[in-house]
């Protein structure tokens, strides 16, 4: 953060710890609701009354900066006749996602005390699924009319004085509330008060279908760099998506996999959020565990199943750790290349192709480097050139395969429509340990006659 | 990709192939660059050639949109000449961002038959460093003055006519070129028109200086949710950022750390990109396998230390690869989490005890859970109870640890201003196989007597 920004936060904080209305007042009519937001979750709970004195519109901005259980806390010391009135007055899309989080029987009773034009809106959009264009729109937004004069389309922006916020892109539909254009505000101040719109808007517009995965939304806007984009449903404009909503989506899926990459699964936004408690974190990671320490058990297996191989040369046992280890970290660093890529929505066609080709050539180099070294400092440190020669060949193979094993099997999981990020890091890695042991002790039970 | 915008690219490669320049012209005036270049990247070199008949203003904007393998391939087709021309239509910003991956004399070269405003926009902008505000800003924005009418403001946004993009928040500087103000357009139009636009203007603005790290420039402007920020150089106005600039680093920070998370260093984009060859992505994985060669090597001195026990006891080895992967396993689960929230500015001050404790939680619930799981499989497996009590002991111990090191290394790291990411999975979970082996013999030898 910047300095300006911390001095200006300690500014409003000491203020609220003064009881300081005066000064507040003057903060509130100039700072962005962030900042207000910020100041409220770094004091404790008692220290929080001054906020009670802000106006309701005032309340709504903040209460949309915040979590939900920060927001829950706030509502529930404000009261349920305050809460109704704050709900009213946040954009629409907010209100939905806060009220999308309570459980069913205080949602419904909230919606029935709100004022019926805005309750009409909050359950439209409840209807669309959270995580579709439809769940991440707002339904607030301008339009003009493919038919009116430019003089008129101003005269209406300045009547219904929509935020600066939805207003860089003015959407034009016709009579039947068919998206049938858009123009930028310049383009319209520009114009001769007496031209049709429609003779200045353009008339491709970009736009996604309300039921469109939000992922894919916001990485369309990415691709555009659009500010906001136009949700249809048919041909009719049905909301708005700007880029900031836009913008949490691609944050939220880059928590996402990164929490998948390191095999933990239970909430959309990931486990770096402390209002997630030890005991939900904690199921979030067994499962995984769980299945791998069975796989652990098969790696067992295959030592058994050698057992004969490793008590005639119990010497094998010291690059054991080694060579599962290697296996699994190639295998990782395949994976992070694959899973990224997929969720920037590269590798289409022939490029998955090229990928596969470029890891191979990639697996045969790690797997020379690594195996020529370990086959030296094996020699040395054991007195055996016969013994560097197999662990060195078996690294070396084990990698090659790895560096394959982390790059196909989320290509494949990805065709078969499963989410890639869940052939997770520990799921590879523990693969690769069961194959890279397993090539381990044949090419040692190949040579063994020279080993003992 | 949506149904329209496939079918759409389909028709403008059809055109292309067909050489059908009027169809292609009539595109090339309603769709977006975005577009066009999407068509370019699927069609082979000599089905390009339709691509020289764009005008040089359309060729600039479609050279924006691609990567620089793609553009420096374009460009040199083209002709030195025309180059040059295109060069001078591109943003400054899109424009250093090609010019700064070049050679630095063929950079000069370029820059020397430059018109002499562009190419001094250009040097100057070349002078930031490319990951700070400087290196993502543009310098063409477009400001009002603070003594002006709203008249003279809006006649002035008329006649400059900037594009859509950078106009929808209006900065306004002081006769010193400080900026001293923003206004939104439609604050402008609703005006009267005889109004000084500092009356109107909202005079706390949030800027970043020039020299911030480009990062924090995008987490910035993404907690407020803005579409734009100035940036100041002092309290000069030096240039502008936009939120779809914030995006693209926001994108590439998310790669970057998965890359680090995976144990690849080397691009700052990520491996992902397919124009990054074999041996550089094959460059930027050997430095952390080496290393953690030499570390595996560590893990079998450790074995070859308890070399009596195994000895005495062969089918500890059996649990071996066990051992090692879940200690990997979940110290990575907690890595995940930690870089991720550090990424997105999270544990701050008190937070980060509250995470600590939380994870500390977290390891004794997996400890217990998984530690009694296989105490049980053990002791039916290998016929030995006390096999079993020994290896869930030292499960248990060692998960709760290898949770706990995930989590406190990289803090320790951020702390000390080493990127936490670096403490990438490998890392961590070569680490947490040291210390898990070493417990796990620890324990085995303890209870020697009992298990032999």
């Amino acid at each position: 953060m910047m300095e300006e920004q911390e001095t200006l936060l300690h500014e409003i904080i000491a203020a609220i710890k003064n009881e300081d209305t005066h000064t507040l007042r003057q903060f509130l009519d100039e700072i962005h609701p962030y900042d207000m937001a910020q100041a409220l979750l770094q004091l404790d709970e008692d220290e929080r009354i001054l906020f009670h004195k802000l106006t309701d519109e005032e309340l709504a901005d903040l209460i949309e900066e915040l979590d939900y259980e920060e927001q829950q806390s706030l509502l529930q010391k404000l009261g349920p006749a305050r809460g109704i009135r704050i709900i009213e007055k946040m954009a629409p899309d907010d209100a939905v996602d806060y009220l999308g989080e309570l459980e069913e029987s205080q949602r419904k009773e909230i919606i029935s005390r709100l004022n019926p034009a805005f309750a009409a809106d909050i359950n439209q959009l409840l209807r669309y699924p959270e995580n579709t264009a439809g769940g991440l729109m707002t339904t607030e937004f301008f339009v003009l009319y493919a038919t009116d004069t430019v003089e008129r389309a101003i005269q209406r922006l300045r009547e219904l004085a929509p935020d600066a916020e939805s207003a860089y892109y003015l959407y034009v539909v016709d009579e039947k509330h068919q998206l049938s254009g858009v123009v930028s505000i310049r383009e319209l101040i520009v114009a001769p008060p007496e031209t049709p719109v429609e003779q200045i808007m353009s008339e491709r517009v970009v736009s996604v279908p309300v039921d469109m995965d939000q992922e894919e939304v916001a990485r369309t806007m990415s691709n555009y760099g659009f500010l906001a984009m136009p949700v249809v449903k048919g041909n009719q404009m049905v909301g708005v998506i700007t880029v900031d909503d836009a913008i949490d989506v691609l944050e939220e899926e880059a928590s996402e996999d990164m929490m998948k990459f390191g095999g933990i699964t239970g909430t959309d936004a990931g486990m770096q959020d402390l209002s997630v408690g030890p005991l939900k974190s904690a199921m979030g990671r067994i499962p995984w565990l769980v299945l791998l320490l069975g796989v652990g058990v098969m790696a067992g297996n295959i030592i058994a199943y050698f057992e004969d191989t490793l008590d005639a040369v119990v010497v094998l046992a010291v690059f054991i750790p080694m060579i599962a280890d290697m296996a699994g970290n190639t295998g990782t660093q395949s994976l992070a290349v694959v899973v990224r890529g997929l969720t920037m929505g590269q590798f289409k066609g022939k490029d998955v192709w090229r990928l596969i080709r470029r890891e191979a050539v990639v697996g045969i180099l790690i797997g020379l480097v690594n195996g020529v070294l370990i086959s030296v400092v094996a020699a040395i440190w054991q007195k055996s050139v016969m013994l560097g020669f197999v662990i060195g060949l078996s690294l070396s193979v084990t990698l090659f395969f790895a560096t394959l094993a982390g790059t196909i099997v989320p290509l494949i999981m990805a065709k078969m429509k499963i989410d890639p990020a869940v052939a997770s890091g520990p799921f590879i890695t523990t693969i690769n340990d069961l194959v890279g042991l397993t090539i381990y002790f044949t090419v040692a039970t190949l040579f063994m006659q020279y080993l003992i």
